[in-house]
């Protein structure tokens, strides 16, 4: 295990009817001026932001809307944000929403007192600065809600970048399981792929005598294991809700990443997906994800068999582990499209003939590679681009 | 699942070397004078109280001393704390030590604000504002590091209460598992013992769908069950100290017992033996749990075989799953003993005779009853202590 800190200082406050309680929240965090940050009209149809925003009455605390986050949120947005949180003397942002409002609210939070641009933030500067921000959580999967991350889009040329910081965990997080009851099954499953992939991405590690935390990561996903296609079947199931609500903050506060090297290529090759098509990023991990595990299984075929025998039930086969490990990704990829995710490209709305394109965006050059579980040069994302293309839930992997 | 709050705003700075830090970490959080509170010489002989002190000096923080906590530490002491905290003008105590210390350390932290007998709030009392607390571990046990819970035994008749509250949660916590290699075997497997217990106390709920934490418990204790006995072979095994170390944390900072019903009335039986007979209270625990697991398994048979399966892999009986059931219990109690820990009253040097003394002392009354699990009543707590007696390791569990 490595040396490691851990700080996730958010107040959760979870179950039924949690909502109500929001303007208390944002009192107890000292808001006194608060931008509710929103996305599509669900928010307001379903009455939600009424809610919220009778909340806040209630506290007597001003507020101001902006909403139309989209998702995969832009940059533009976020410009617009800022601008309107100086106008009005804005010192709380509330995210009323998914992670893509979430992330956009990060957005803006470290932008109003900075004097420079925002996206600078998004290309390696270190946040300094950052307004407050609370949550009121209606999709489970970005785990946004407990994070230090933020990912954005810049229109111009749809590129997709991040930023981390300590300033940008929400203060409080309200997480009410009944809020996600009204999206739509391939949304839902979206979200559950996307927790399972914040993960994976932390399970596959080159870090050896990560016990507790290997526990910890197959705990997760097992529980998705189980309540995905629970809550694939029926909508309104508020106990498989809750399970996976809770799995999606607890799978991306980082409690079961710490003291380990991780692997973020997955998410990074997806982000280059869903800024090209504008598809759903848990959709991108989909199809990524298990390619991702085909090319790299033998680096390490013992923590991929760990996998398929402690999450996927494979039986081990001690004579050849690798046709183990080859049975999880299979298993994971038939899980996949089991809560009806897309597996390949097709099914995506991608084109193999895009991959250089999305190769290049992923901005390696000719030299370069990433770090992680195994490192990656620009030919070794493309390969896997091209697994991906042509991916099936019942074709053999290679071996 | 229910309704729940979780907020654990403890920044953990785990892994080797990390108590050279602690000075920059007061510091961080606002210490201008600290108490270095701390047990027994053990402290000062391996040169800790020396970093610790010399971390403070880099930082320019002037600092009391006030060591002496015993293992299940005195009001006595603590009553000597607040005095000196008030005669020095402390505003940061800093523990240097295991549960008890930190236990302590957080009576001083709320009784030198207050003008009543800090022990109103080992009554039933709400802190209402408290010190602020850093700790720098030397036992994986407590979970005091990361809890808002505090012990402590009141001289005056042996008499052992506690208090809870998040103003009472450390700040930060300076976890370095290679200060946890001097701890002899018999200290260690206590501490092993508390930390499953902790999980032990959340998992057998009456809540249903609650796949997350039962996950997430199982995942705990399946750490545990690897990595005991390794550090009890081998005490300078760093990984296997630094797996139980962040284990014991997760074990009792709520993540793993969030929206569940709990039941601690193992831990209250327990108190009442160390209460009685200053044994430590991992080895009461090992005694008491057990027990408390023959007397209470019929309440939910298929809870004790999942269990029974999923933590000490034991086969499911299908056909009569109180069989597997009995089987997790004897296997619990089993693994105790390997590692070395007393599983009846003569190896903890209790006597049945004094059951009375202690049934009176746990207070129910001739009506009174528990909450949790299973509500107990005066007879049934003594029931258990008459099994916790006569246990074995090989004796098979009552029908």
């Amino acid at each position: 295990m490595d040396n490691f800190q851990f700080y996730s200082p958010t107040e959760f406050i979870f179950g039924k009817e949690t909502e109500y309680s929001c303007g208390a929240y944002v009192k107890k965090y000292g808001g006194t001026k608060v931008l509710i940050h929103y996305g599509g009209g669900s928010a307001v149809r379903s009455g939600l932001i009424d809610r919220v925003t009778a909340s806040l009455e209630r506290e007597e605390i001003p507020y101001v809307l902006l909403g139309g986050v989209q998702p995969n949120p832009r940059d533009t947005k976020v410009y617009e944000g800022i601008e309107l949180c100086r106008r009005e003397n804005v010192d709380f942002i509330l995210s009323v929403g998914g992670g893509s409002c979430i992330d956009s609210a990060k957005g803006i939070a470290c932008g109003v007192p900075y004097e420079g641009d925002f996206w600078d933030f998004y290309c390696g500067k270190q946040v300094e600065k950052a307004l407050p921000i609370g949550t009121v959580l209606t999709i489970a999967a970005a785990g946004s809600e407990g994070s230090t991350g933020s990912v954005i889009t810049k229109e111009e040329g749809m590129l997709k970048r991040d930023t981390c910081s300590d300033l940008l965990r929400p203060r409080f997080s309200i997480l009410n399981p009944a809020l996600t009851e009204s999206l739509p099954a391939y949304q839902t499953a979206c979200g559950a792929t996307d927790i399972m992939a914040h993960v994976l991405e932390r399970y596959f590690t080159n870090t050896t005598e990560v016990e507790i935390t290997d526990r910890l990561c197959e705990a997760v996903l097992l529980t998705m294991v189980k309540e995905a296609p629970r809550v694939i079947a029926d909508p309104h199931n508020y106990q498989a809700r809750a399970n996976i609500m809770w799995a999606g903050t607890i799978a991306h506060n980082d409690v079961v990443g710490v003291g380990r090297s991780q692997d973020w290529n997955s998410h990074g090759i997806e982000h280059e997906l869903s800024g090209l098509y504008d598809c759903a990023h848990g959709a991108g991990l989909a199809v990524v994800m298990p390619a991702w595990m085909e090319f790299v299984y033998k680096h390490n075929i013992m923590r991929f068999a760990q996998m398929a025998t402690r999450v996927w039930g494979c039986e081990m086969n001690f004579e050849d582990p690798a046709v183990t490990a080859r049975e999880g990704i299979r298993a994971f990829r038939r899980f996949l499209a089991s809560i009806g995710m897309p597996i390949n490209f097709e099914q995506l709305g991608a084109k193999e003939a895009d991959i250089p394109v999305l190769v290049e965006k992923f901005g390696l050059g000719e030299e370069g590679r990433t770090g992680g579980f195994v490192s990656l040069s620009s030919e070794d994302v493309a390969e896997i681009l091209h697994i991906a293309a042509h991916a099936s839930a019942d074709k053999e992997i290679a071996e």
